[in-house]
């Protein structure tokens, strides 16, 4: 049971969102622009570091959601997802990508942990400034949501069917849009 | 020397929010919502939520410029401040905000680490679900703030004094417009 009382029915960070649909704002706006908008990192690639980020922190829903999400962007490719999480080092991605993984998994432990050697290391493989930024923000931001989520005790069913469509859906449509089915909507004001 | 080129002359956060306008938006909104707009649970016991977890996290920047964000709250009670990181259960502080210190303490170690009775003893000294529920929230933004500012390698001089100022005033006119001083902002369309 959540530690707080939360609109009932709706998984993992829906429930807290939908109770403060203040925080909730900008809360989606951030994951829009970080995993959702155009980037020279694909949103197949950001969404693979939130997932792997989300797994280290043992989040059950952002790992599942993400990785869904991730799979969605993938081709369906969920078996590379699953192995990213197990080993990136080994799994069928970028050089790039590895580079930024490892930064990311420096940052879930904590922000001192990135080295320059680490960042030289994804420029030398073709990192750009901003895909090093959005790499440790992306990090960051999931070091919140899923403390946010397993801070507040939140539902969090444990098949992954009831996950799979909704990633397809975010992945289509993205957050922002998506967040508009569960968080109420300010009443316009009646002039 | 930050790891990637940052604009010059801006400490900790202000260098990749200004490097970065498209995610210094939500994160100067959530920011805004959390710690300044009204609450019940006043500035100054926010900011104290603030400065403690960027305390347990060994982010100078976060610690000293919400420092002072929360003494300007509070009567210009820097000593206040410097005890709730020291051992806040000896602070002169409400029993309820002692409860709430705890709750994001666990949430700085992982969100797993709040437990039902943590949530009891603050409903106990008389939170409500939304103070419960911000206190997290709080907590969990700052695990990414504070790592987001350590994990770029910002620059942070170490002298308080240049904080103090830049703290008074965020107190007074909050995140959101202060931002705009060092934020780029987008040119409005010609028509």
């Amino acid at each position: 049971m959540a530690h707080i009382t939360l609109p009932p029915g709706l998984q993992g960070i829906r429930g807290p969102m939908a109770f403060r649909p203040e925080t909730a704002k900008p809360l989606n706006e951030l994951v829009e622009v970080l995993l959702h908008a155009p980037n020279s990192l694909t949103p197949g690639e950001r969404e693979l570091i939130a997932t792997y980020v989300s797994y280290l922190n043992d989040c059950y829903f952002c790992q599942t959601v993400h990785g869904f999400i991730a799979s969605a962007h993938l081709d369906e490719d969920e078996e590379l997802v699953r192995r990213v999480k197990a080993d990136f080092q080994y799994a069928d991605i970028s050089p790039k990508l590895k580079t930024l993984l490892v930064i990311a998994g420096k940052v879930q432990r904590g922000g001192k942990h990135v080295t320059a050697a680490d960042v030289e290391q994804a420029r030398a493989a073709g990192a750009t400034d901003i895909e090093i930024h959005d790499t440790v923000l992306i990090a960051a931001a999931f070091c919140m949501y899923n403390r946010y989520v397993d801070g507040l005790a939140t539902w969090q069913p444990q098949e992954e069917d009831l996950y799979r469509e909704r990633g397809k859906r975010t992945a289509r449509e993205g957050y922002v849009t998506v967040s508009r089915d569960y968080i109420p909507q300010p009443t316009p004001t009646t002039v």
